[in-house]
């Protein structure tokens, strides 16, 4: 019995070493190195490969190394196929640290201080507490939620968006098609946490981004899909935005001439916000497997109609 | 019976305004306009004018806007005048703010991130935990230990060092010039809140730097004086640095030609990290004032033999 690995190959050797020791019953093997694929149980992957139900007629479970699944293209995928995602802590870590990097840096305004910097230029801004500073964040999953409760702690007032109604502590809470034009009029600060769907996908456009007040921000750390680069330039443009700081791109690698590069008020990061580290995620994943083996639910299964 | 205050004009009408409306028998004048010198009881300023006890013979109580007070030069000072710091909770809040972005800004490598974003390079580096991260504050003061406090909800490993022997949850401390070795020992991140004496002037030099981890990034937050800037440029040219965040400077504002301007691992910003707020910083004075108008000892009375 054997599971493949589909992913980044540095942290493969980590995965590799980590079943080795805990779960020497689960012969881990790491692309393209597949061996026998009768023997194939589970596959772990960013990106499963196409064909999947025939290349690998025994396959019982389909987990994700990351929080999102949307990169896997469900149409490929066997309809009973049961496909979990990633709950590893150290996802919701990273993600935290990064959005408050990102409000803070948007909040203190270090985007322009870091181009007075480049021009030498010595010339300090009035400081807008954080009780006035009004953060937005769209989608109140697992990581938004997170973010939320974390960045509430600054004294920001934080509002949040989701589909269904949700209640939390210090959080005002928005939900629906109906509340979206509220919540986004409240939003000084705006952050994009959304699961990537048909309906959410080119959400973050020019008529969003005409319904936050002016001069409001964007950060970016749901997916490059959500995001409609070019309304986004022209918003900055329009001075209707001030700054954003985008995490994911619609095509990564960004391309060599992409304008997002010398943008002075995008600061753009390769993807980096989370990752999932083999060290905190194995004994997750291997509880998953386990729970399958034994006949039990799995923590993180996706509603395959819902897609999240 | 007037108060005199001597600092950014911008702030001084907000000043102004809160005074009419909140203690209309002080009478608020704002530098130069100090009208009759012996109606003046009371100084609010960042930094005093010279001759004080002679140009304001009727001087009570002199007032800092700032948490430190060494920019004041004591030997100028009547030894029998009471100066009091300012305790305005905005500066805590300001400063945990800022240190807490420069924190992530380290420990996420944003100063490299921010270099491939100039050189349109898509790349992404490992993510080291918090959990593995050592952070040391120097100066476990009000304002240090905020920050510390703050620092360890990230899961950091924060460690303290301070004067006299302190206790904290969640903070190692350390204490006194034995233990200033080992607590630099593990310091991946240092930084400096400590309060400018002649015994912390020229702190972060060459031989502390070298005390560090190798690769160890610096924040300095406390004043300009305890930086020898020389020594920092040399730790990030030999590597034993990898990058710093300073907000404070030895001259400021910093001359055009300051090698720290385009220095590609150092950010600098113009003294920003925290500001007193007129709105709540009024609160603060007010009620000292009036402890003062009734013989009540004063919240941030300075010792004058140790300087704060």
């Amino acid at each position: 019995m054997a599971l493949i690995y589909k992913a980044d190959p540095e942290r493969g050797k980590r995965w590799q070493e980590l079943f080795a020791r805990h779960a020497p019953d689960i012969e881990f093997r790491q692309w393209p190195d597949i061996g026998n694929p009768d023997e194939i149980r589970y596959m772990l992957a960013w990106q499963p490969p196409t064909a999947i139900d025939t290349r690998f007629p025994a396959l019982q479970v389909l987990f994700a190394t990351s929080a999102g699944v949307d990169q896997f293209d469900a149409r490929q995928l066997p309809a009973g196929l049961p496909v979990v995602r990633m709950l590893d802590p150290a996802i919701e870590r990273g993600m935290t640290e990064y959005a408050s990097f990102a409000a803070l840096w948007l909040h203190r305004r270090m985007y322009h201080y870091a181009q007075q910097q480049h021009s030498a230029q010595w010339q300090a801004h009035a400081l807008i507490p954080a009780s006035q500073r009004r953060i937005g964040i769209l989608g109140l999953g697992r990581l938004g939620l997170a973010i939320a409760t974390h960045l509430s702690g600054y004294g920001f007032q934080v509002s949040g968006w989701s589909r269904r109604r949700q209640q939390h502590a210090k959080i005002d809470c928005y939900a629906g098609k109906d509340e979206l034009a509220p919540f986004l009029a409240h939003s000084d600060i705006l952050f994009c946490v959304l699961p990537l769907t048909d309906t959410t996908r080119d959400i973050l456009d020019r008529h969003l981004f005409d319904q936050l007040p002016s001069g409001a921000s964007l950060v970016n750390i749901g997916r490059g899909e959500h995001l409609v680069e070019a309304d986004l330039l022209d918003a900055l443009d329009r001075e209707q935005l001030s700054a954003a700081v985008i995490d994911v791109l619609r095509d990564e690698p960004a391309a060599h001439d992409h304008p997002f590069w010398q943008h002075a008020r995008i600061l753009m990061t390769p993807h980096i916000a989370a990752m999932t580290q083999p060290d905190s995620a194995f004994a997750i994943l291997l509880d998953n497997i386990r729970r399958h083996q034994r006949g039990e639910p799995m923590v993180g299964t996706i509603d395959r109609q819902q897609g999240y």
